[in-house]
């Protein structure tokens, strides 16, 4: 983090729109605002006493208090989860998803018989002999710290072959033995996003999620988009090792809290799925990943990844697998493989347009017959990011916006028992499209300048005029709370990407309407679906055919570790996805331009029952 | 090493019948005789000034003296190769055997396109593509650390895709990808034998051997017969840890030197092939070993094994295979397939009967229409251990014996330019075959007390009479080298064990004469096979119905190598060799005291043509 020097940690934290918690207002009492030092501890002016009685041993550790440390130079930081401010709301349950439950890993209930001198056949083979007889199921390789407990596992103290045995068994490989009859195993489906890490630890009998844990990526601290890190990995010394290290050690701690608190033991985790992007899969499997941000954006590989778990570096089950789903491009990656197989385009007639919401947005046209995609840079103002109060889904965000439309006064819905604090991604959303809808913006984009009120004024932060959402008086952060005309350009200019990739699949697909949209993506489940057809999010579309379908990423995820027909048609997605490079298009800069009106420049050709959507808020009501 | 407390280690030594070198005659000055104490150091006397200075730093490394060393209580050491007297004759060649060069791994030229955005496939994808398309390869995983690199050897130093590359595959993997194209990679076939393991550096391409080395296993300071280690294994604590240490660490450095020697880069080491019996397979790879050891016998495993070179242990390419050959039963290990498939009885019409002569020693009886195997505890008198003046294949090792049938003179074939020390193994088969043709020896083995000469005497060490080979005056070590009874019984139990499981073979294949032995064994080549159809060491046979194979595991190891249909009947004999348990049979005891005599109990009914075989060494003439 670079800032002005002087200043302490925290008010350039703030300043850089790092949220640190702290409770006394910077005298050094609270010990709220505890941060970690990665790089830089010399550029800090030194302890004060009160830091070394808050902190004690953990001063040594690199840990300082924000509010005490005076910055002059280059300083690399973590914000440890319990210093920042708000927990974030996490979706644990977007579409229901009709799970099977047949796992790549599985478990089958042995009763051997004891080996005698005529009956000699070694212990695996006998194994092997069983379950290809009981069960159907060739087993032909044994994982080698299986093999070598074997023998003993087989017998009691005494030397005597026991009867009943659980052997589980994953691609034709016995990965472990147990004495006894014995169901109970877990798996891990892990989502690395490039903000939040999910782990999402499964009972492997039922699919049902039994802890849940999750956290800042920690590669944060090296840079917050991909692309910052990608180059970090190939130019930095050592840069793919510290990227490497920091998601493996951070997904190791998922692993741990999610065991603890499920109360299990790690030797029962036998399985883990990965999705993400190309580039997190890449800087998790250490993948040298200068290439593929290059031109012509070639990945090192599409298909999926099996790593042992020490290949991996992930503390589970020793003979278990690390399971990395497929990518179909360099930016198109594990993360919208997942969110396909959960949203199955290529099962159904109609078509559907899946759309994975994120600061990079992933798009997939499709029905049985094909499937085209694309991703587009979307930019992070549909996350609540770079817009002027735009904030995480915390307490005291803004998620949903009602405006009247003749006093302009709105109503809010507010995140947590708390006065407003900013907005976060829906909220931005939801009040853009109430001001499309109440005429306090043009189809263009611009303000009304003929309304009369006084929260439209001109800004006093940058250029052009700004809505005034919450005066300062009723917010949580004695200032106003304002939109500004620079903040429904970005929405624009997100909008705008996504709807012009809509647009340029549905020409290349031969389409001229499609039948179905998905909305995926950590914060899908939350956008106002309405709002989102009022600013013209995404195609003309009725109401109902848009389905949110949440962290689909995740569930794909999931359902790649409970069901290894899934896995299957991961690895045939790579092929049968056909990628499209937008930029390449010579089309798309004009495309982009007319989709980032109010809901497009064609209104009358491309929404010709926009009158209807608007109507839509009215026959909704109140939320 | 037990002895009588205030001996020095090299009397000791002395007296188990090591050989340490010397020269300086036990006076400290020559620091010939260092060792290495592994246990017990306390039960040393403190080191003298003396060895101070010879050892210098490595006396804190446990090294010692042995002639200044006083024992007072059990010490456990280890002899360095150099400390030993005489250095061991390997046999590098057996039998010629006609090479089929179809390794599983395989190296592939490849010509690639260079990506671009309208192909955009990606690299390892581009890879697999090819090589199925050009030569029909499946390949379908990559090895993580091929993987990590790949999109960087793929590309020069601009990004720039190359264009020529060599991929290396295993059982459709990408194990490899080099720039250009370079043939060049070795592999390597190791023999664990329970005394003397060796290495076989061979290059791919052609199946030549291009360095070789072998050491004694240092396991033998745990103890020198297999049982006395897996018993170790399992009843002491990290017994089977230490053992595997042992072997592991002692095969690194077989490794490092054969690539030292031939000047190559440990990188170019693909894959090793690994044969042993069943105790050594087990103690090397690490499967607990006390069930094999005990009734009914049970192996872990019988199939052949594949693990990583990390697994394993050992310091190959990272991305290499170690292939652990097959076992047929506990007693029948993956030297006995190794020796199998290199004399393959399954490839022909007429009955093969393989021996591999050792302490244990393995016998398969077969043809192309079934194989009936079992193994015998021959002791080892055959390897010339466990007679009065056995030693090991070392200079001034009597190797060769001619008796003159009317003075009872011997004519004597030594190693080396040496005055004779000892027998041994083919000189002790040797010199008892003589003694029969020459009626020293009366046919159930007692001495003919008739014949007047002075070198049939009473014995002075032992029970019955003795034959003086040599007179003290012309014997390099001061003494006569004499052969007993009790020596004569020795080879009566080893020759008697091997021709009862012979005969017990026949009976239950159902013929009463075989076609053809194959005669294996480290020292297999050294027997002379007219004095083996003397003393009966198998059924009667024409002479030139005799193959000598040689150490056949070893070659079988190498074949296993470079031929991966080798690799397949490995697997298939597992269940194709019918295991018979001789101990366990009734009649066995019967048929092992007829055994013992020469060449037989039932001369007249088993050797008619007796009296052919004597008159062969007629006409065989001088050595």
């Amino acid at each position: 983090m670079k800032s002005a020097p002087g200043l302490t940690l925290l008010d350039a934290a703030d300043e850089a729109g790092v949220d640190i918690k702290s409770d006394c207002g910077g005298k050094q009492t609270c010990g709220k605002c505890k941060i970690k030092v990665e790089e830089g501890i010399e550029n800090l002016s030194s302890p004060t006493s009160k830091e070394r009685d808050e902190l004690g041993d953990t001063l040594e550790q690199g840990y300082r208090l924000a509010c005490a440390s005076k910055v002059s130079g280059n300083v690399l930081v973590t914000v440890p989860d319990e210093s920042r401010r708000g927990k974030q709301v996490i979706l644990t349950e977007g579409l229901e998803v009709g799970i099977e439950i047949n796992p790549s890993v599985k478990k089958y209930r042995m009763e051997l018989d004891a080996p005698s001198l005529a009956n000699d056949i070694p212990d695996f083979e006998r194994i092997a002999k069983f379950l290809n007889n009981e069960y159907g199921v060739e087993v032909n390789e044994v994982m080698p710290s299986t093999l070598r407990s074997l023998p003993r596992t087989l017998r009691d103290k005494m030397g005597r072959y026991e009867k009943t045995f659980t052997a589980t068994t994953l691609d034709g490989k016995l990965i472990k033995l147990e004495k006894g009859h014995r169901e109970e195993y877990y798996g891990i489906a892990i989502d690395i996003g490039t903000t939040t890490d999910v782990a999402y630890l499964t009972d492997m009998r039922t699919g049902e999620v039994v802890a849940i844990t999750s956290m800042m990526n920690p590669q944060v601290k090296y840079g917050e988009d991909v692309m910052r890190r990608v180059t970090m990995s190939f130019s930095e010394e050592d840069g793919l090792e510290k990227l490497r290290t920091a998601i493996v050690d951070g997904l190791n701690s998922l692993i741990d809290d999610a065991v603890e608190e499920a109360g299990i033991s790690k030797d029962d985790v036998m399985e883990i799925t990965i999705v993400g992007n190309t580039g997190m899969h890449n800087l998790f499997t250490g993948i040298h990943a200068e290439f593929v941000s290059k031109s012509p954006y070639v990945q090192a590989i599409g298909h999926s990844i099996n790593l042992t778990p020490q290949q991996a570096g992930l503390d589970i089950y020793e003979d278990g697998n690390v399971h990395v789903l497929p990518t179909i491009a360099g930016w198109m990656g594990a993360d919208t493989i997942g969110c396909l197989i959960t949203t199955t385009p290529y099962e159904q007639e109609e078509t559907q347009l899946m759309i994975d919401v994120g600061t990079n947005g992933e798009l997939v046209l499709g029905n049985k017959d094909k499937m085209i995609g694309a991703s587009c840079a979307a930019g992070p103002a549909l996350e609540g990011a770079h817009v002027s109060y735009g904030m995480r889904a915390a307490p005291g965000a803004i998620q949903y916006v009602r405006i009247d439309p003749s006093t302009y006064k709105p109503k809010l819905d507010i995140i947590g028992d708390e006065p407003a604090r900013g907005l976060c991604g829906s909220g931005i959303i939801d009040v853009v499209a109430e001001m499309v809808r109440t005429g306090i913006l043009q189809q263009n984009g611009r303000f009304n300048k003929d309304l009369e009120t006084d929260r439209i004024r001109k800004s006093k932060s940058s250029q052009g005029n700004e809505y005034v959402l919450v005066w300062a008086d009723e917010s949580g952060i004695d200032k106003d709370i304002v939109v500004t005309l620079k903040d429904v350009r970005e929405v624009q200019l997100a909008k705008g990407a996504i709807r012009a990739g809509a647009g340029i699949l549905m020409e290349e697909f031969g389409v001229e309407s499609i039948d179905e949209i998905a909305l995926a993506g950590a914060f899908g489940n939350y956008i106002d679906p309405t709002s989102a057809l009022i600013i013209g999010l995404f195609p003309e579309i009725e109401r109902d055919r848009v389905k949110m379908v949440g962290n689909a990423a995740g569930i794909g995820a999931r359902l790649a570790l409970v069901d290894e027909k899934k896995r299957k048609e991961a690895d045939w997605l790579v092929d049968k996805v056909k990628y499209l490079r937008l930029a390449a298009l010579e089309d798309f800069d004009m495309e982009f331009a007319k989709a980032q009106w109010f809901p497009h420049m064609k209104k009358e050709e491309l929404y010709p029952n926009y009158d209807k959507i608007l109507a839509l808020r009215e026959e909704e009501g109140e939320f």
